[in-house]
């Protein structure tokens, strides 16, 4: 394909006229399109539609418990064994937590705020520093900058974070608190974490004797071209004797129904402690029964890579188009660099610099919603003006063939301005 | 009957003597009695078992929305209705939550801590002061406990909080922040605020501008004898403009099944919309599907009171049984005085000065776990030694029957004990 950045100024002016009137086309059919956000379709949620009408035939637990009363602050044992196999952690450092893995993580940033960890200085009450594998997850940096917390931009590379940057800031900066990460099939990237990356992670040099990883697990589960191990950084963390500086989340939201799953989180047999003491002021307890649903439906770890599979398959027809169409509308033209996950929700896009905003604009104005240029950078900035972040699961398989065909022709459109302006200058 | 406050040394050591043979044979029985929570009992869960076997139909709400998908940050619009309708609060102002008040009333102070409200200091940075109306629930001091507030106690009265003393605290002391309460049937005392109260809760005038009236009507439909009517604080408040103070909370937990159910809270116009801000941060929303669950259960108000009704029924007769017992036993002896609510859940009574632990003590030893003796005031410090909270909903009649003997016998005998002690000083 033509090398748009080898293009004289006058070849340029000529696919600009040609990409306008494309894209004044797409204007005119009054598009509806949306790839902004990792929302499952209807045919991904229509497999868990048995949750919605199983009823629940013996409240009472395996350990004598009734569902249906008070009391089990951390979760019924069923639901902590499924966790407990499912990711390889010890059912007693697991706390099982309401329908939001999100809500776990905000109200653990909230608890170091407030108290600080094991007897340690509040979080709140100092220039505290998290850092921030970049491009990330926007909800992720929203939690940070709420709680005033100056978020550091860690560049990705294929194997994680960049550890050196990570160790020597870790190291250096008593003020560096933490990092927060999603070591599967990262947020936007779809990056998995290596063995070295984690090893690493687990045995961190720190200036903090506070320091947590916040290790959202949020794709543990969600394969689509092939399934990536991830090595379990519980293991390693008791290993080097830090268990209590990881924070573990998980959830089944993107697995059953967003925002009816159940969350959890894990952490060391200290911290987790800690934690249970909070827990047990704030609430008491989480929906019982919306456990018993959930492990009924499942009944093993099994029972969850079973559905995974049948979830992935669904995904990775999503994901061919985004990426077929990438690869043949843009496979050598200079103007885009995207990565190719081998699973979780997104497909992550490097424009020409100054070319992410102006993709994003162009597409708005044609009907088609992407996620915001700068949105996967804390504070909304994102210092190249480069990454989009592709959410293919919503839309029907047309749609999204129609909003990748637009996605093509807003960046081409957006880069070859970019380019004329250069020419010109 | 006898006044034991007007008996000879000689007739109270006779009377020990009895009593203690009586409570060394209850001693050696073996009892496992519990009257310590406000848990429900079998009976009343079974009136909402519906609930477990219902299938969801239809997912999609009134409003078009997929209730198994993501979005709707603030409740569907049918479990809004139905709490708007069953309170009497405009939706506007309802945020829904989880499975849990209590949890909500943590955040609200968490967020109070860490951020104040429209501006203000946040709490956290202040000496900050809550005023308790005491008796109370232990769960809402142990939150001010949490977060390092200051607790006043302030007496109740048979009206509510004695509200001489809170309007000049309110007034004179800008570190007063806000005052927690049971506003019907209040726990443990079964208090029901009267319009006046409620009145000058509203128009308190307070030297904090971001003073808080934590408004825990959890009891709001619990009535047992008599439906007592609450002034709406919401309305008056918008009467003298001082809605964004109430922060009112309510759940269904107490209504089916506690740790199930849905909570949710409502303030004025100005902080509902902040605490939505941050709300968004801190959750993708709550269970919509158990939100529906809930709803098509009761469909309006109108079943949450049918079924209350039944509920009331239950509770009536586990009331009855204590309330006579004490009639039967204690009236006249001048031991104990009792309150007799007309709903909610406890019945609070007054020992002798400094019998309340010791009368526990007694009935722990004889297998009866009570309410700890202390724990309806703040720092778990009663002045006077003298409230025993009763929570008679979770035995069977049986059981209760023989747990007020027990608990007869041993107040009885500490009362006597406490009598001699005075006699011989």
């Amino acid at each position: 394909m033509t090398d748009y950045t080898a293009l004289s100024l006058s070849e340029l002016k000529a696919l600009k006229a040609e990409l306008t009137k494309e894209y004044e086309k797409y204007k005119q059919k009054g598009l509806n399109l949306d790839m902004s956000r990792g929302k499952p379709s209807g045919s991904q949620l229509d497999l868990s539609n048995d949750i919605l009408t199983m009823p629940i035939d013996n409240y009472i637990t395996e350990q004598g418990i009734d569902s249906r009363n008070y009391g089990i602050l951390d979760g019924i044992s069923e639901i902590k064994g499924l966790f407990s196999q499912l990711l390889d952690i010890p059912t007693k450092n697991i706390i099982v937590g309401g329908n939001s893995s999100l809500n776990l993580i905000y109200d653990s940033f909230a608890r170091l705020y407030i108290f600080g960890a094991n007897g340690s200085t509040p979080w709140g009450k100092l220039k505290t520093k998290i850092l921030c594998p970049v491009p990330g997850y926007d909800r992720h940096f929203a939690i940070c900058e709420e709680f005033g917390f100056e978020m550091i931009n860690i560049p990705m590379t294929e194997t994680g974070p960049d550890m050196d940057m990570v160790e020597k800031l870790a190291k250096e900066d008593p003020d560096v608190k933490g990092i927060i990460c999603v070591p599967l099939y990262s947020n936007p990237d779809g990056i998995c974490y290596s063995d070295e990356t984690v090893e690493r992670l687990a045995k961190l040099e720190t200036a903090a004797e506070d320091f947590k990883i916040f290790w959202d697990n949020a794709y543990a589960v969600h394969h689509v071209y092939k399934e990536t191990k991830l090595a379990n950084i519980f293991e390693l963390s008791q290993k080097y004797g830090t268990s209590d500086r990881i924070i573990y989340f998980f959830s089944t939201s993107k697995i059953t129904f967003p925002g009816s799953g159940v969350s959890m989180m894990a952490s060391g047999d200290n911290y987790i402690e800690e934690i249970k003491k909070h827990f047990g002021v704030q609430t008491i307890g989480h929906n019982k029964l919306n456990q018993l649903r959930t492990f009924n439906f499942f009944l093993n770890a099994k029972g969850v890579i079973a559905h995974m599979k049948q979830l992935g398959d669904i995904l990775k027809y999503k994901f061919d188009i985004v990426l077929n169409k990438l690869d043949s509308e843009l496979t050598g033209t200079n103007l885009l660099t995207w990565t190719k996950p081998n699973g979780g929700y997104f497909v992550s896009v490097f424009t020409l610099e100054g070319c992410a905003k102006e993709t994003v604009r162009l597409a708005k104005e044609c009907g088609l919603v992407l996620t915001k240029a700068g949105a996967t950078y804390p504070y909304g900035n994102d210092p190249h003006d480069s990454n989009i972040r592709i959410a293919p699961s919503y839309p029907t398989t047309v749609e999204l063939n129609e909003a990748m065909d637009v996605f093509c022709t807003c960046l081409k459109l957006a880069s070859v301005n970019k380019l004329i302006g250069e020419e010109t200058k």
